[in-house]
């Protein structure tokens, strides 16, 4: 039976235990050899008789032996009177010393022999993290009462956002891979009321920098019956807080080994409207877009101002958004006052975190009349987007979602400079292997 | 405050409701008019004065009105004196009545008008048991120490299985769409020993059958430190179990309409070695596969005999079988003798679910040495395969997996005839739209 490396604090004293994982390093001394194993839960030290033949690093092999308290060990326990079995060949040199507590190694590098240097356990607890924030991403929204949906990737058009996109040879005929599932969410808001899906994007944009991939994890959400964009904030809201939770109470371990500054998120995420943002930071009120200084300049300012790592920005103008996007509509009972220069605002926003976009979001058109508008006001013909129009025409209630950038949350957590430094196997630009 | 159709009858009687949802069915009576509204968590009546103007099926409405007991109502509670709110146009009128139990459109109407027909809650039912099998599938595998990962789509080359695969310009060069993550997932056990992924695996293959589609969901798993592929099976065990009792736990409403008779998964599932098998159905000893005839006879037998849905099939010829595969390995100490026939024999082994493939798997090569023979005698060079067999230069343990596809899984559960009946928006060699 074997035991985890974590659990050898826990072993009776004299009792007989079985380690299996790497040889993640050995240390001959004078008159004692010291092997440290590596499993999915840890480390673990193995005592042996100075001489003992051990595998070179990253061998597997199988440790039976007993464990003995030792106050010097790690966790206190450690195992002696071993036998060290090699469960294959002896393993080549790595390329990269991985006991040492730091990858010391450049991108390049690092990218280059992922499938061995992932291994390292700073690098693990980077993926740790991940999928500690895809667990906590899909327990908060099934609680909240949302299907989990699985949308194409092949797609018959270009359409949603035009020429970044990969093309396919489908049977012969020209397909292109799905930037993001946002025609089909919303279609299924007709049918569920609530939905997110977990899946690969393709973005074909010839952009080489720290946060573009051509291939990313998106985490789309979209939901029904809702007022505005500010309850799809509120779900955002609690699906960050569900992440960050399940960070800290998943990965743990990890956040210590990335010493990870983890996120607190508020109770209420501060809103700024767009038109505010850019007085704030100085930028003329005719700015279409923020610039990333600006935002760098907001996230400083939710700190300071409200303590805050979040910070929505809403309003941004119709002409910057998607067609589908819905405009700004809280101008009347009850609500804030319109911002001057909000007049073409939408109902939509970014999310910054820690001064970076990490999600953009808002809520969508629902009616025909006004879908048929807004593609005809961008020169195109209803009829191409006859598919996505159908769900329509048979009533879909005021909805909206979001999209969170998997690689860009983690990047962020772990402060790491570029996004590729936590991508399992990353796709560039340049790069389409390992 | 919004009250869900399922929460009606425990509304306090007399207290005012708000339903929010989709006008299902309108029945206007002589002295009454009902109005049956419809949302995610179910249906519930509103009674109107006879002449009262209610917008047509599948119009989104908000309803305020008083929760009143009513013996004859669904759940026992009606909604009276009732303001009906139009929250869009009118809706037009749909492709098929979705108020009548039964959806009675042919595949092609079905697939057509997908965004819309989906909304039937019989139809939906069957994407309500595939959202709650994702769950249990996961949540199985979480509790067993699996770590979610997050693989390439883009590869380099088309090694894996050759012909069919989509091609993609990428960045105007040749890549290609994964047709599973079976090389990422093996080495990624080399640094979390546990992996899953849920994701979608593309395939070119020319097939125009009830099974084939060009994009599915895929359900795969990959375990180190194991002895040989009954490791594997018994993890498949403790998954389809997870699966099984989710579905019932999570989506019980949706088994009653779809009259889903759920499998029942043993706490061991049978296995029969392929010799055996063969004998059993009377097939010549040297055929190298099962035909699908012979699959249902042993599902058949899986029946009878055991009692079980699920019949496990082991030690499939190697020549059969992808060139990662194990030889059969179960001869030794206190293993079951080698069936007559078996010298070409592997550690794999395909899961039958009610006489159909529904699940492949196996032990997989581990040593370096292994790789360069296996695939030297495929008359291919290992460099050809640099990036995969790095991993194994560096240690990787014996290991294993499988892959379940969930639109078979769903299909089968719900005896639905074409996978593309579960599927949201199949894709297929003729379909790319909706």
């Amino acid at each position: 039976m074997r035991s985890l490396c974590s659990s050898l604090p826990t072993a009776e004293p004299g009792s007989t235990v079985t380690l299996e994982g790497w040889v993640h390093r050995r240390r001959e001394l004078a008159r004692v050899t010291f092997l440290v194993v590596r499993d999915r839960s840890g480390l673990a030290q193995v005592v042996l008789p100075a001489g003992t033949a051990v595998p070179p690093e990253e061998t597997t092999v199988r440790v039976v032996g007993t464990a003995t308290a030792n106050p010097q060990a790690p966790g206190g326990v450690e195992v002696t009177d071993a036998t060290i079995e090699a469960l294959t060949e002896p393993a080549a040199t790595p390329p990269a010393e991985l006991w040492r507590p730091a990858l010391d190694v450049s991108l390049p590098t690092l990218l280059d022999n992922a499938p061995v240097l992932w291994r390292h356990p700073a690098q693990r607890a980077k993926w740790e993290i991940a999928a500690a924030s895809l667990r906590g991403f899909r327990a908060t929204l099934d609680e909240l009462g949302f299907t989990e949906i699985a949308t194409p990737k092949f797609v018959e058009s270009a359409t949603e956002s035009g020429a970044n996109v990969f093309a396919v040879d489908y049977f012969g005929r020209p397909a292109y891979l799905a930037q993001s599932p946002q025609f089909y969410k919303q279609q299924l808001v007709g049918v569920f009321e609530r939905v997110y899906e977990v899946g690969p994007v393709f973005r074909a944009e010839p952009h080489d920098t720290v946060r573009h991939l051509a291939e990313y994890r998106s985490l789309d959400v979209e939901l029904g019956f809702i007022r505005d964009h500010r309850d799809v904030l509120a779900v955002l809201r609690e699906v960050l807080a569900g992440m960050v939770s399940a960070v800290h109470e998943l990965a743990g371990g990890a956040v210590q080994r990335t010493l990870a500054a983890v996120a607190v998120v508020p109770d209420e995420i501060p809103v700024i409207h767009f038109a505010d943002a850019l007085a704030l930071v100085g930028a003329p009120a005719d700015e279409p877009d923020l610039a990333p200084e600006h935002e760098r300049a907001l996230g400083a300012w939710a700190l300071a101002e409200h303590g805050s790592d979040f910070l929505a920005v809403e309003g941004y103008p119709m002409r910057k958004r998607p067609f589908y996007t819905h405009p700004w509509s809280r101008d009347g009972a009850g609500a804030p006052p319109r911002p001057p220069g909000s007049a073409e605002g939408s109902n939509s926003f970014d999310l910054l975190f820690r001064g970076l976009e990490l999600v953009t979001g808002g809520q969508r058109l629902h009616r025909p009349s006004d879908y048929d508008a807004a593609i005809r006001a961008r020169g195109e013909d209803p009829a191409d987007y006859a598919a996505y129009l159908q769900a329509f025409e048979h009533g879909m209630p005021p909805h909206g979602g979001f999209a969170i950038g998997l690689e860009r949350w983690v990047a962020r957590l772990v402060e790491a400079a570029n996004v590729r430094e936590v991508t399992l196997f990353p796709r560039d630009l340049h790069r389409l292997t390992p």
